[in-house]
């Protein structure tokens, strides 16, 4: 049994390859067409699948058949099936054909697109393809690459949040605090709502956690400028330098909005470097119907969204737009001799590395070119309008049976419900869904309210799906009530 | 044409997607059969790929074939092969078939392994590959979940610092850091070969890059402890906090192996973090023959290795060792609502989200599962052992000319020479094979010296690679001097 890799005087065994890879392809259809039959949560208790396993590598090669069979026993009770048409939990992590095909190349391709140089189609591929998604999105062209601004791909909405944060450190401190470190004096805005990657981000650039204020939501769940605004000027007041408000159009909790247009405006007239993060929602701005959801974005000095949650391409894959690279770059860049190259010296090229906070990186924008060729900006529009009209089709279910009440107000692709009634019966109700196996939903708590959301993003949820859910879901109710 | 994954009521099209699975993967069959025929480092002119794309991305879906022809055409002559057997440059990126096809399944899983729950079998295939690389690779116990450690994939060794130094920050304040921010009293250390991710990662974290000591270094490009000790002295003295030591086994420039057993000794008696960085080398110690260059490892806190770059698993995949892992969770965890659930409160399972930057993360463990299971421990021993042969048989080569000199000792899979000759012949050397496109080399200056850098480490490179290399190298030499 040899590796058709493997170190030999003989190359690259082709013939060996194509049998391994049809064998594991065959395996991938046949899971992708059983999807439905698994518990979508899993079932399995902890320690089940270490158990399962032998203490130690093998000393010898194992077979293909092997591990397929292993993928059916051990892996596949261990999985919760994000790609079942059954899963409404979280947010979506979305993929397809052409994303799979994508990174399978990228991953065959094996390049590092640390440095231009070092891949050149992967740099500029990217840089293409986040120019791409702007014009397909509506963003104000700020966010292009033909100016001063332009896009990475980062890993997730987190790292982008970090690397922005970084960014506006640099600018609120006259560029000093890379040299010189934090001092206590930097204050961060977001909301109450605001995802909590904003918090990691605050306490791993050293500005620390009691730095963070969230601001004040109104009856939405948006953040409120009035608050905004006093707290910035109490904070200014206190000797303190605001140094970024964290605008979220679509809230994890609730898809909310915060007022963008509004804050936006204060943040120019504060001086204060703004971030938008539509991790999720963003992805629905590729439908013209939506781009008004973005409104005030013309101010904004970086945003980022998350095609691999509502964009048919697979995790990772999180789009961070700067307003301005320098600002980026000079927050994130070091040079030592191993890297430095003719070409980047000369500024002929962008170095992506100097974008981020890892150093090495994964051809990455592959899977983004086959899913936006492959499906077209008429197929990304219909999968997005189809999740839409589903989550509808679930909150007309809801408003039906008096038993429940919507708890916050549906927006695109998610549903926040409850049973008008205490958060232990709800919280046993989302128990008794995600134990039977056929459905899986979250939950979150609203004003110290209980409440379980229904997030539509899986590309083969249909109708049946939906009406199969709420079926069990009133049933359920009706047997917790019994 | 319609994606076998969009939204469909009639579900997943096993044969759509069978006709296009198999198509790519002939191309990548072909691509990796033809590798050795493409100019190493990519000829092409910034701005080429872009200029060919189209300024937006297309209305309607395009065809496989149409996607095929332009990775023939427009992706292949913007490519660096990483994999081609001439690839000699930085260090390697490492892919192979069983790696592939862990990555395949990884992404048409396509779960989020944020929370056990999300996936129990991400989670604990993730341990439980990182203890069968314990194991192979002889770490210490300490290292083992089955105690208070136990290991992590990052995306890089760049992460890894990060993470190790975040928790570092934490001990060193009492727990502070994350709250209150960074105070500009605490002291990282490394040496002047350090990589710069070390550097990056004092900047991300606030505490000042000023904070960074670069120890010297010895004739051997070696941290010196005496220098360390001293500095560290200096550095309370003054009132400030050392925080963490990088150890580095293996530099990037010159593979020099830091003295750990002294350098350890020194952190564990004056009670700072020691993080070891193996990035490249850590693969040398699946065989038992270079186990011995860990020695001292089982006093440190964190270390880190890429099987990423030497160990048949291509990108990502970055080992983080901690010997503690409550003080890594406890710098890198927070909990919002949304997120909670019985398990993880329980503490039943480990949550890899508290041990890392970002939030979502790919089935990682899979590929590394693959690769040990069809290489076996001694498909992966002779992988290593036939770069280190090859890499010293390059240097016998350079040792009969006289014309070169060896400018470090040759370790491992990395030889570092030059011409004997001022630093633009050398210099010009370089871009002379570069610019061939028969071969790829990297750079890198030592004591003011242009060296040049030949790394082994593609999967496929053989003897006669070697062999037509030096006889490039040779011959260019020759040319230029004419």
């Amino acid at each position: 049994m040899s590796d058709a890799l493997l170190s030999d005087p003989n190359g690259f065994d082709a013939e060996a390859f194509r049998r391994e890879a049809h064998a594991f392809l065959d395996w991938v259809a046949s899971y992708l067409s059983r999807v439905e039959q698994f518990p979508v949560r899993s079932q399995v208790a902890p320690g089940a699948l270490r158990a399962a396993l032998p203490l130690a590598a093998p000393e010898h090669p194992e077979s293909i058949p092997a591990l397929i069979e292993d993928l059916e026993k051990l892996i596949l009770p261990g999985i919760t099936h994000w790609q079942s048409p059954n899963f409404f939990a979280y947010f979506p992590a979305n993929t397809s054909t052409p994303s799979l095909m994508g990174d399978l190349v990228s991953s065959a391709l094996g390049v590092q697109g640390m440095l231009w140089i070092t891949s050149p189609a992967c740099t500029e591929l990217e840089t293409h393809m986040l120019d791409w998604l702007a014009g397909l999105c509506g963003l104000p062209a700020r966010f292009l690459s033909s100016g001063t601004g332009g896009g990475v791909l980062q890993d997730s909405a987190s790292s982008a949040v970090l690397c922005a944060l970084l960014a506006a450190r640099e600018r609120a401190t006259g560029g000093r605090a890379n040299e010189e470190g934090c001092r206590g004096d930097l204050v961060v805005y977001g909301s109450t709502q605001t995802h909590s990657s904003l918090e990691k981000a605050v306490m791993v650039a050293g500005l620390g956690r009691r730095q963070l204020r969230k601001i004040a939501v109104d009856a939405d769940f948006a953040m409120s400028p009035a608050a905004l605004k006093a707290q910035i000027a109490a904070d200014r007041a206190a000797g303190l330098t605001p140094c970024m408000v964290c605008v979220t159009l679509g809230t994890t909790s609730t898809l909310a909005f915060d007022p963008l247009p509004e804050l936006a405006t204060l943040c120019r007239e504060e001086g204060i470097w703004l971030h938008v993060d539509a991790a999720l929602a963003g992805s629905a701005a590729v439908c013209p119907e939506y781009q008004a959801l973005l409104a005030g974005l013309e101010l904004a000095d970086s945003y980022c969204f998350n095609p691999h949650k509502w964009l048919l391409t697979n995790f990772d894959c999180s789009c961070l737009y700067v307003a301005d690279r320098s600002a980026l770059i000079s927050a994130l860049s070091i040079t030592p001799e191993y890297l430095r190259n003719s070409i980047s010296d000369d500024g002929a090229a962008l170095d992506y590395r100097d974008w981020q906070i890892p150093l090495g990186r994964r051809f990455r924008a592959l899977k983004l070119w086959f899913v936006l060729r492959r499906e077209g900006a008429e197929g990304l529009r219909r999968h997005i309008r189809a999740h839409v009209a589903l989550a509808a089709r679930f909150a007309t279910h809801l408003e039906h049976d008096p038993r429940f009440e919507i708890m916050a107000p549906p927006r695109l692709n998610l549903v926040c419900f409850r049973l008008r009634d205490n958060n232990e019966r709800n919280a046993a109700l989302l128990e008794a869904l995600n134990a039977s196996g056929r459905i899986y939903l979250s939950h979150t708590v609203l004003d110290g309210q209980y409440v379980l959301r229904f997030c539509v993003g899986q590309p083969q949820t249909a109708v049946r799906h939906i009406d199969e859910a709420w079926a069990l879901i009133a049933g359920t109710a009706s047997a917790l009530a019994a």
